[in-house]
C-alpha cells in the first residue's frame, strides 16, 4: 500500500504550524563558469541559516524524467500523487481565472482563431489579439442565449485565450477538441466521447455555431477552437487526508485556484511581495498550514533572466524572518517544480527543499541552501509527497503507525 | 508491480549465511554543539571496519515521515511492506509474552481496573498493581471454566496488563474494545463487529461477566477492560518468500514473537549480550539467516540516556568479532526504528544501515558508521524492506530476473 495511506490513517489535528513557502519555479541548473545556480549565487542569509539548522534535500514533483505543470507540482508540493489526480486544462484554465468552478461544471479552454472563406483554420490564434479585444469579444458571446437548464459562462484569460463553463444537471465532460491542431483544415466538430456527454455535445455545438454567427463579421477572430473539456476532479481536501486546516496566501490566480482544489481557506490575495508577512499574520488564528506561493521566480526563468532570479530570491529571503516572525513549528522552503535559466521553461529536474524544526528534524551536514548543496542533505531524493509527510511529521500529526 | 515480488520469485536457496544485526531504535538525532548522535560518538572500531569495508545508507521503516510500532518496524528489516500486514495489539501482547498463538486464535490485550459502586470505570489501571499481584489475579480467572467448545488462556505480561486468549473452531476476531478510555463511565460492552464474531462476543461477555465476579472482593483490581482484538495475520514466512532457513537470536519476548509470525526458528533465549556469539554457533547448522537482535539501545533512547546508548553500541562493538567469528557472506547491521534522545520515544527518521559482503558489496566512501555517515552512502535512502532485498542479492540468494 502506499505509504502515504498510513500517513492519512495516522494524522492528528494538533495545534502546531507549518509553513509551506513555495518559490514557483526555483529549481535550476549551475552555469557554465562558476557552476552557481541563481538560488546558490543569491545573498541569503536567512534561507542559508535554516538550511544550517535543518535539513535538506531533492524531490521529484512526480517522478525522475517527468517535466510537472503547474498543477502536478503543487499536487505533489501538497502531499498527494499527481498521477491519481488528473487535473484537465479546462479546469485549471477556470480556477486559473480565479473563476468559482462547481463540481459537475464543464469546462474547457478556447481560443479565439481565424477561419478562412472556406471554414478552414487560417490562424489558430486569430492574430494573437489583445485581452482587451477578447473581453470585447466575450461581451458579444455572453449574448448568446442558453438551451433551457443549462448556464454557459464565457471567461477572458489573456490574449487570444479564454474559458467555456458550462452548468447545469447531468452535463457530461468525456468531450472531444474542436481544436484541430493544424491550420488549413476545419475545426472538428463538437464529439461526445461517451454517451454521458452525448446532450452536453449537442449544446457545446450549438454555442460552437451561434459564436460563429455573432463573430461572423469580425475581421480576425471570427470562431474559436475548444480543448481540454473538463470536470473539477474528486481531490479529496487536506482537512480530509491530514485533519489540516490550510490557507493559501498567494497573489495569482492559477495557484489560488490550485489551492481551491484541495481545500485551502482563500482570504483576498496579498498586493505584493511586502504584503505578504501581513498576510500571514491575518490568517494566524484558525489555520495549521500556510501555503505561501511566489510567482515570481518562475518568471524569471522563463525568461532566462538568472540575475533576475537572484534577485526574487533576495527579496524573499529578506522578508523572511517578517515571515516567520509569529513562530512554526516547521518551516519547508521549496518549489514545484524547475524552471532552468538555461531552458526558459519547466523542466524535469528535482526541486531543491530544506525543512526547518527545531529539535525534530535531523540537522544535517548542509550549511547553505542551494541545488547543489542540497545533494548530500539528509531528506535525500524521493517523490515531492513525501515532504509534506515529514513536515506533518516533523509538527506531531502523524501518529505512531501499529504496536 | 512491487519489485519485492521479483526477489520472491527469483529466490533461491544457497549455503551462504546472512547475518542481521539490529539494534533496536538504533537511529538518532544530532545532538546540539558537537552535532553527535549515540552511534557516531560511539569507539566502535568492529563497527566502522565494517563500513569502511562495505556500504551504507537510510532506510525509512514504512515510508517517509511515518512512525512505526516494533511491528512494523521489523516486518520492513524482513522485507515485508508494514503497510499490508497489520498486526494487532491483541496478537503483540500474545506473542509478546512468548504465548504460542495459534492460526485463529482470538487474542486481546487487558488491563485489570479498578470499578466504583455503580460499575463505572475508577482507574484503567487498577493503581498499576504490581507483576506479583497480576500473576494472583491471574490464577483467579483461570479458574473461571470455559464454554464448550473453547479454550480460554488468561496471560499475565506485566503491572496491570495481561492477554486473553480464546481457542476454538469458528471464532471471530472483530470485537470492539471494552475499554472506554475514560474514567466515570461503565465499561463498554463486548460488541461483535461483524456477523462472524457474534459467537465469540458471547463467549467473552461470559468471560467478562465471571471475571468480575471472580474479582468482586478485590481491593483495587476487581474488574477488566479488553482491547485489540486480534487473530495472527496471514503472513507468509521468510521460507516461503525467499527460501531461507532463520533463525532468531533474541532475548525480549516481543522481538521472538515477531520472529516466529514470520517463520522463524526460535532457540531458547541467550540469557545476556555476551551469550549471543555462543547462541549464534550453536544454530549455525542448518540456518543461514540469523536474526540477531539487542533491545538495549532502544531502552536507552526511551529513557533519553545518550551517554547509555552509546555504551550499548560500544558493547556491541566488543561483541562482534566473536559473533562473525564463524564467518558469514553477509552482514547487516540496522535498526527497526529511531528512537532519539532528544525525543524519548520511536520517531520517523529513517534508520541507518550498514552492509558488509567482501566482494559483493559496492565499497562506497564511508568510513565509519553513523546517521550522517550514512546519507553519503551508496545504499541510498529507501524503504527498509529493500535492505533484505539486497542482502539477499549479496549472498547470492536471488536469480538473474529475464534473460
Amino acid at each position: 500500500m502506499d505509504s502515504m495511506r498510513i500517513v492519512e490513517a495516522q494524522a492528528e489535528q494538533t495545534s502546531s504550524r507549518i509553513l509551506f513557502l513555495v518559490m514557483d519555479g526555483l529549481g535550476d541548473l549551475p552555469r557554465y563558469g562558476d557552476g552557481l545556480t541563481p538560488l546558490a549565487a543569491a545573498k541569503k542569509p536567512n534561507l542559508d541559516r535554516l538550511a544550517k539548522d535543518g535539513c535538506c534535500g531533492r524531490f521529484d514533483p512526480v517522478g525522475p524524467g517527468i517535466t510537472p505543470g503547474s498543477g502536478p507540482g503543487h499536487l505533489g508540493l501538497f502531499g498527494y500523487d499527481p498521477t491519481e489526480y488528473e487535473i484537465g486544462r479546462g479546469v485549471l484554465s477556470a480556477v486559473g481565472i480565479d473563476f468559482p468552478l462547481q463540481p459537475g461544471d464543464v469546462a474547457a479552454r478556447f481560443n479565439f482563431c481565424t477561419l478562412d472563406s472556406d471554414g478552414n483554420v487560417f490562424d489558430r490564434r486569430a492574430g494573437r489579439i489583445s485581452t482587451e479585444e477578447n473581453r470585447r469579444l466575450v461581451a458579444r458571446l455572453r449574448e448568446i442565449p442558453p438551451p433551457k437548464g443549462v448556464q454557459i459562462f464565457v471567461e477572458t484569460e489573456a490574449e487570444h485565450r479564454g474559458a467555456l463553463i458550462l452548468r447545469g444537471d447531468k452535463l457530461g465532460h468525456r468531450l472531444g477538441d474542436t481544436d484541430p491542431q493544424h491550420t488549413g483544415v476545419p475545426p472538428l466538430p463538437v464529439t461526445a466521447l461517451d454517451a454521458a456527454a452525448k446532450p452536453t455535445a449537442k449544446v457545446v455545438a450549438g454555442f460552437v455555431a451561434a459564436a460563429r454567427e455573432a463573430l461572423a463579421s469580425e475581421p480576425s477572430a471570427n470562431g474559436i477552437l475548444l480543448r481540454g473539456f473538463d470536470s473539477l476532479p474528486k481531490i479529496p481536501s487536506l482537512g480530509e487526508r491530514f485533519r489540516l486546516r490550510p490557507v493559501c496566501i498567494a497573489t495569482y490566480p492559477m495557484y489560488r485556484g490550485l489551492a481551491r482544489l484541495v481545500g485551502m481557506d482563500m482570504p483576498p490575495p496579498p498586493q505584493s511581495l511586502a504584503d505578504f508577512p501581513a498576510a500571514v499574520r491575518a490568517n494566524r488564528e484558525g489555520h495549521d498550514f500556510f501555503f505561501v506561493h511566489v510567482k515570481y521566480t518562475d518568471q524569471a526563468g522563463e525568461d532566462g533572466d538568472f540575475e533576475r532570479k537572484r534577485t526574487v530570491v533576495e527579496a524573499v529571503d529578506r522578508l523572511l524572518p517578517d515571515l516567520l516572525g509569529d513562530g512554526f513549528e516547521v518551516v519547508v522552503v521549496s518549489a514545484d517544480h524547475s524552471t532552468p535559466v538555461a531552458l526558459k521553461t519547466h523542466s524535469w529536474h528535482p526541486v531543491p527543499a530544506l525543512m526547518w524544526s527545531p529539535g525534530r528534524v535531523f540537522r544535517d551536514p548542509v550549511t547553505s541552501f542551494s541545488e547543489v548543496a542540497c545533494i548530500g542533505g539528509a531528506l535525500g531524493r524521493s517523490q515531492l509527497r513525501f515532504l509534506m509527510a515529514q513536515a506533518l511529521a516533523a509538527a506531531g500529526k502523524v501518529a505512531k503507525y501499529g504496536a
